[in-house]
């Protein structure tokens, strides 16, 4: 078309839901992964010619995660991220970038006794049965490119109330303002939370496209960083006196940052999830911060990124509301 | 309209979300119910007619759902329910029945360490902090008329998985059967259930709509019953060698009837969620029992009662699916 | 497990989502149906021991769904329900009864000009091209047993609003009251519908499997009843001058039972969702039934049956919010 | 927190559903928007010390959105959206940028001949009736500060197939490609596109807060455009013979850009949602591209902008799959 042109583009495979059982004897190990991807390079004439030779189709983009999930294991969300990040990017010259993103739906065992066998002795409880566990899902978003490659991990679906240590009050008044200002208030949210990493990682230039080489060192444990991240959004959350949801924010960011080794940055939203005290006085009654009401909409919205001294804010806002 | 006659109605306020706090000292308490109220009765002439004058207004209905929270309290979901199902029908002659339905979300304390002050010395930790804790949801529905009442309890949305102890053979074959036989699967399902207790409680007769009289003995610990009742389902989907989710679903049933005092009869709706592995030969890999494809549809779906003997099944089958 | 025993079960598959393509030329038709079975009848043994002897498995029920699409095609939801219903009774004999339920999304063609072509002459537009329409999903559901079948069609999601004509006073009071009286509110539902056909139409005990047979006359045009009874709904819901949600459901239902030929009942589900004017007077402007606040929760929930005279009422009333 | 700094930060208030109604005689009309809004400024504090002194609360902010719908009411999505982030930022000093998006649920009026009355005449048909329509939704994205302002518009929710005119061959082939070439399958998408005005509209830097001033000209006729901008996407995927769906993403930007005054930008998010044919072999049936398996997930997805030749893309790739 004369006088239009292709803008930025990708493309991928979106939802691939991946369930690996690891057997260890009677004690089974599950990673329960969604695994979405998209890649960007030379897709100019597939848009506007529909020619298809440098497209890798999404279905075999999707084999190709369940191959991986055989051939090399899943260490952790991130790490196998970054090994099908790579190889998309070593393995074919037309795509320059590949984000790859997990959302993993976490699971505890289920903890029984042992169950009595037939003949009076008791048996070892099952090793193999699990419960989906909390409410929140983790992320891992890798992106790769020749020369490197960015690590982001996160959580979406962290629901928190304190019941009071919460204040709002020397807010602005213009025509429109109705609230009054409040000592002692619930304050509820559900925490959206990506955070990036600062660790120097190859990109695909090697061509290996097998993951970190045998000279970088060791992997970082990335399971323990996002373990102790959520400790640490929660901690903050319950910890601080809080003036606003931004200061609260604040904490929580800065927490992050100063608690984890090698966070570089870190966003929040959070949904201000109101809980208001319903009126009870037509019917006689006091409601001294006992009965609420809760709502899903309006709802106040707080977003920010906090930043180590020095970093560059990378992290796509927009990015944390599409989580 | 000749010829056309009203048949079974009823009318309420669902999706009242009620939040109470209760403050003691430094240590807060949590009850987070969303409550859904149906009553029935003589309403043949508002629908026929548009009278009203037999009509409490559902806004009315949700007022007393949170002066009745700061009123009586929430000593549990189900004590909760029977306090407005019977306030319903013994205020309101119009009224001859009322069913009270609460979806109870769970929350549990955030543990910290204490924080250190300004003086240099270590705050206890704060007691009014909370995350919800859970996939599942509690279920508690009460129906009352004048005669009596009946009390139903259950969850939904938990869901288990068993990586093995699962087979399924030995099945009808016909035209269409592509299925081969398995002695090793995952098995993995969305537990709902909904259970009915046998207490012979009183109904709204008394008049007094204010629940339980001194004269009836101590109420049933309602939230022990339930947290058994979760505990013998998760113990048998992990204990029970399953030969098909029938089989399963049988045996939870069955161990909450054995287990938990008081249970007459345990409705189940089991889908069956489908992890099959993925087929890796075109790679020249093999895959055993590791990597699964999971899928959210179509799916099977197994749903049963199970009863004690000689009692009757009363949980209508729908109502589970509608939970 | 002594003292246990099973109730009433079911199984089956839910959500086998089938599109059928019928090509007639250049004019392409579409069906998209998301089908789901439940089957009952000798289901003891297999839930108290783990037997699969009479089991179809729910992966054949899949299979029988899209054979029989291209087998038999898809007259209509109500046909091919009818025929996949009536195969698995009369199929087997461990199975008594079978309900087929089908929700099916609706499509319209996409109405283009014709495409100038690069000799200047103008192609014929394309008949293949189709828009999800409505937001409302059509139900039918066919229960079928040896001895006869029950038909039901209905849909979800239509959503309606009046802005005037709707009245709501004249209502009980009581200690909990703050309702104010209003002669002009807006009123607005989202439908939930499903009727009963009466319909006096073969089982499945000539076992064929088959469908209507040839000397049972010609079979209902579903789709012309469906259509008018959406029709008939969204004429009484604009023409009711409504005192209460309560009439204009009655008004709903006894115009559909009026209106469309060999309904005998039918059931409505209609949350009120509330349009409350907002409170301007803080800011010193009126607010004359112009600017509302819409919330989704909590509503009121309007549910009845409206009959023919000397109908029996069968449809569940749990079974219309379980859609 | 030392070494802890504030990166970029917004708040506001999401949700705001206001519906308003314009009675013009017996004919009443209806605009039903959910506004949300987000405000970026000078917020440091806020974070770091808890100061409110220039936080407008979220509460006000939902003041205002229904004072401006009864004060300036509702000429189209766009224009209230301007008035509102203009009055934001001119209004308060502290304020620097504010967005204000809006989605737009649709409505059509339900047409109905005219009712009989008591003494035998036919009344008009009412003029107060509607249901909702489409299954998209509209949307609308303004962002105002000193200098100037964007307006993006837009949709989410469009699903659209071709039962055939789309093929998918010649494309690269690796160690895990299973797919197969075709020259003729199902292509079905769910369309959100959101595209830019190139409009040169005034920001908030003349401090009336009220939206465009005399000497402006006329406002775009925005309903025109958004209405004229869907009828091309919808008429583009119809006469699309498609090579991949990425040509048809090309396909239909491209003829928004040339058939829409005033467009310089448009941003697609397609995901391919596969129909795949049932392999019905097994039970000796062929399948010529006549019942198709249809899935949620996983699934392609096919991402670009398309752009006039010598515009800036502007629209994060981010903020479309947050919509």
């Amino acid at each position: 078309m004369p006088g239009v042109v292709l803008g930025p583009a990708r493309y991928g495979k979106a939802g691939n839901r991946v369930v690996r059982v690891v057997r260890e004897g009677r004690t089974h190990h599950l990673k329960d992964l969604e695994v979405s991807i998209a890649l960007e390079g030379d897709l100019e004439e597939t848009h506007t010619l529909g020619r298809n030779d440098k497209v890798l189709p999404t279905d075999t983009v999707r084999n190709t995660v369940y191959a991986f999930a055989r051939e090399h294991g899943i260490a952790s969300a991130e790490e196998f991220a970054l090994l099908l990040a790579r190889h998309f990017v070593a393995g074919q010259e037309s795509i320059h970038r590949a984000r790859v993103r997990i959302e993993e739906h976490l699971w505890e065992r289920i903890e029984v006794p042992g169950a009595p066998t037939p003949d009076g002795e008791v048996a070892d409880p099952p090793r193999h049965s699990f419960v989906r566990s909390g409410r929140e899902t983790r992320i891992a978003q890798v992106t790769v490119d020749a020369e490197g490659c960015e690590v982001l991990a996160g959580l979406t679906g962290l629901t928190v109330l304190n019941t009071t240590a919460s204040e709002f009050h020397g807010f602005v008044e213009d025509r429109y303002t109705t609230l009054r200002e409040t000592t002692d208030r619930i304050l509820a949210t559900e925490v959206t939370a990506l955070w990036r990493y600062a660790d120097r990682l190859p990109g695909a230039g090697s061509g290996t496209g097998a993951g970190t080489g045998p000279d970088e060192g060791p992997a970082p444990d990335w399971d323990a960083r996002w373990t102790a991240a959520r400790d640490h959004l929660l901690a903050a959350f319950a910890l601080t006196h809080s003036l606003s949801l931004q200061q609260t924010l604040y904490e929580m960011g800065g927490r992050v940052l100063t608690g984890v080794p090698g966070v570089a940055e870190i966003r929040l939203s959070l949904p201000n999830k109101h809980h208001v005290p319903f009126d009870l006085s037509p019917f006689g009654l006091e409601n001294d911060h006992e009965v609420h009401v809760a709502g899903d909409d309006p709802h106040g919205l707080i977003e920010a990124t906090v930043l180590r001294e020095g970093a560059t804010a990378r992290i796509p806002p927009d990015l944390v509301n599409a989580l």
